[in-house]
């Protein structure tokens, strides 16, 4: 069996050794093992990957026995299991599209239990990959909670979805929603990115992956990435440009999250390639 | 004889005929020609490299009677005849050192008539190249313009320049400023953009280089560069990587202007590469 | 009406005054106008987008007037007109996918005529698209000259075509067929070129988008792209990291083909982005 | 003291354990660790900064103790204390140039021990910058071999030098000796390489900085660093887009290579970056 072990916690010393002492007394093989320490925070992040012939319970046993004095933060999943994501899209299909095929070609190790949509654009594309669809009112995050209870939703992903979610939504899920901001932030918050960027004449645009918090636009950055431009290109080119650096972006992002690769401190975040 | 023309005006039909007849007139052989017009302001600009057998003045009477009726703004230069640059630094040499280092091998087509800064620590460094150096008084723009007049200086480079320079001056050299801004603009202004970017977590940095108008960190952007950046660059990394981007992208927007192929449109540039 | 003019003859003097003023002549108004001559074989290429209340057959009489005594190569075209493409794949779906995105979103101007396939595995996706789908055997470049003929097919793409096309084919349509190697040319040329990028241990993969000619991986580049990897990258990263350069690569250089951005120069592309 | 051990074997499991077992024994604090298991080769090789209050030679005890079984190649040094260098060049100054810049701005750790040149040229730069500068025949290995037993050198830079290393002084210095190609390898190998890359009409260019064997052009890669270009660049415009790229891409090797961060498996690298 194949697991991840994400640990955060302060930094002290003997942390390593002892979760590596853990992992040999499950007789595991470590596959991969990455690490850092804030220089800010002094928060100690690791990921490890190793194979066992013990079951996720025993291992968690042994990893909780040897990590306690640390009081860290432990997760530790079966690689093979895949996050349950909910995606909630509007009317443009291109970062859903990219998720989907992603997904169809085993590129994407999540699992996609369903899409809510604002509009009834997309229901077809989504229902063609065989999964379900609903409709949902533009304010309607009861549906949403009433979704991620029932279907045990792990986490979710905003792909292009042109509601802003409440606050309290924003905090139960805190670190586990995922949004595309079609800017490559902090440079053009708010609405029409592109527009923005045309007008002030920018030789470069971007876009940028982050998780969604209470301030808008503000969250912990996950990966972003840019385009060089010109004065040629019109706000319309910006934004044809635009989509596809977003669905590239979002689509890196949410692999990531799905590998156990995202560690949050403070208002940023440790991505582990 | 290699001229360069440059022209902006309004966009009117029959203009690059009536151009491209001027330099048939002049028995030009066109080099190089790029055009755009504005889709937002109407303006449209034009630049000509051309070969004649006639001297400036000659030309210039033919392709102003040609024009006349577009009342275009024109520029016409000699392309072996340099411009000539006023260089501002305070202490830090990577921006200059490229400059320096690119006329030297011939890759820079301006004049580089003095270096003015308001410490002594790079004054050997522009002295071994031949170049004269003084030392000014924080705001002794007074002196700025003295030596602007005195040698016949077409264009201001602020090569890592801490210091903000007046309104009036802005206004007066409006289009022959050129400013290296440590950050990708619009992303971080103000003071210690890298400090910024990595309170943000931004995942790419860069830097931005822009005329200079009275409205700091907002004049018109000529190039911009960036660099992907991870969890584990500090802020003094940041800043060791924005360096390399830095004189990259000044000394690529210096060679733009030398060269004649930057225009200013509301606060956009066109830039013909 | 919007016409493209594309054109290319050895370069003289008047050439661009000539054209410029059959364009006056038809009334027309310049658009786009981009030009190069060619510093080794000095060839001379133009791209003029005007608009003109004349219809195109005046047009071109105009046109044809101005230009003959340079005796150029001119082509001239509606801009509403789009080009009819034929799309040859195998089993891989990310090329076909993007260009059947792009043209759905109306990004890309050309019009898909039909696919063809020496596999099965991408029928539904093509008819779920509205477009005809055949399947030919793997050498039976008979039934793509056949179609070619019957729905006037103007140039080929061949997305992800795991088939050597005859010399006899790559010269009757030389310059209108468009291929996507999942390399970065002349880097790994021939079989499995990731697999080769691994063994060698490259920090940067790419693909490129040429034409195709009788000697197989060395036709004329149109546009390459690249992504920087590490060694944790094994070979199979490597190419699901390669499906996304490929497939925005061909994509672009489709688009610049259907724009007429592209001419051809000896061995070498000159491309008006 | 800060200690950077890097170490190199067969991977097996307990070896990590072993290792920080080590680190904790010498009461030492992980400051950095990175390990990485090649799927290939299955070499597992690690690198770890960490503090202590010990000694390197009370330390390097310990960790020998710890690390015996798994018959590890290690390697443990003060992280103060700088690996010298020889500096090998012949005309062109730039990448000598960013690598004095960046040494005397405190970004490279590394001791410039002396620059050896087969032409005169860069004298007076070298020792404007206070370190030694000799002249050596085009094939004089005798003198570079009596230079580094006398200096202590550690490694090589080839800041472009323009003689072939004998492959016997290669051999010798195997893994220490860091080349700069003028080209994106392996794309265009050997002589003047921008030229063949204008012939073929590529779109980007680059540069490879490689550990020098005695097949020429074709050691381990260490870096690559790219820049798009168009047809309108001419071999001399690619050759000084190629220098930018040149020396941040050989001082980027160096500073990696100066920081234990480089290790060779097979004909590839792993960098911890």
């Amino acid at each position: 069996m194949e697991l991840i072990l994400t640990l955060q916690c302060q930094d002290q010393p003997g942390i390593v050794n002892a979760i590596t002492s853990a992992i040999l007394e499950c007789s595991g093989n470590i596959i991969e093992n990455q690490q850092f320490t804030d220089p800010i925070t002094n928060d100690f992040v690791m990921r490890t990957k190793f194979e066992t012939a013990l079951d996720i319970e025993s291992s968690r046993k042994i990893i909780d026995k040897f990590g306690e004095k640390f009081k860290p933060s432990i997760n530790l999943r079966e690689s093979s299991k895949f996050k349950r994501a909910l995606i909630l899209v509007s009317k443009e299909s291109h970062c859903l599209r990219d998720l989907l095929y992603l997904k169809e070609i085993g590129e994407l190790p999540i699992e996609i239990s369903m899409v809510l949509s604002n509009h009834d654009d997309l229901a077809d594309l989504v229902q063609a990959h065989g999964i379900k669809f609903q409709r949902i009112d533009n304010k309607d995050e009861k549906k949403i909670a009433e979704v991620v209870k029932s279907s045990n939703i792990e986490f979710l992903i905003l792909a292009r979805f042109m509601q802003i979610l409440s606050p309290a939504l924003c905090s139960e899920m805190s670190g586990k929603i995922i949004n595309i901001h079609h800017s490559f932030l902090p440079g053009f918050k708010g609405a029409k990115p592109y527009h923005q960027a045309f007008e002030r004449g920018v030789k470069i645009i971007g876009a940028t992956a982050h998780f969604v918090t209470a301030d808008l636009d503000e969250g912990p950055i996950i990966e972003q990435d840019v385009s060089h431009v010109t004065h040629a290109a019109a706000p319309d080119e910006l934004i044809a440009i635009g989509r596809d650096i977003e669905r590239r972006v979002l689509s890196k992002a949410v692999k990531l999250f799905a590998e156990d690769r995202i560690f949050q401190v403070a208002n940023r975040t440790i991505v582990f390639q």
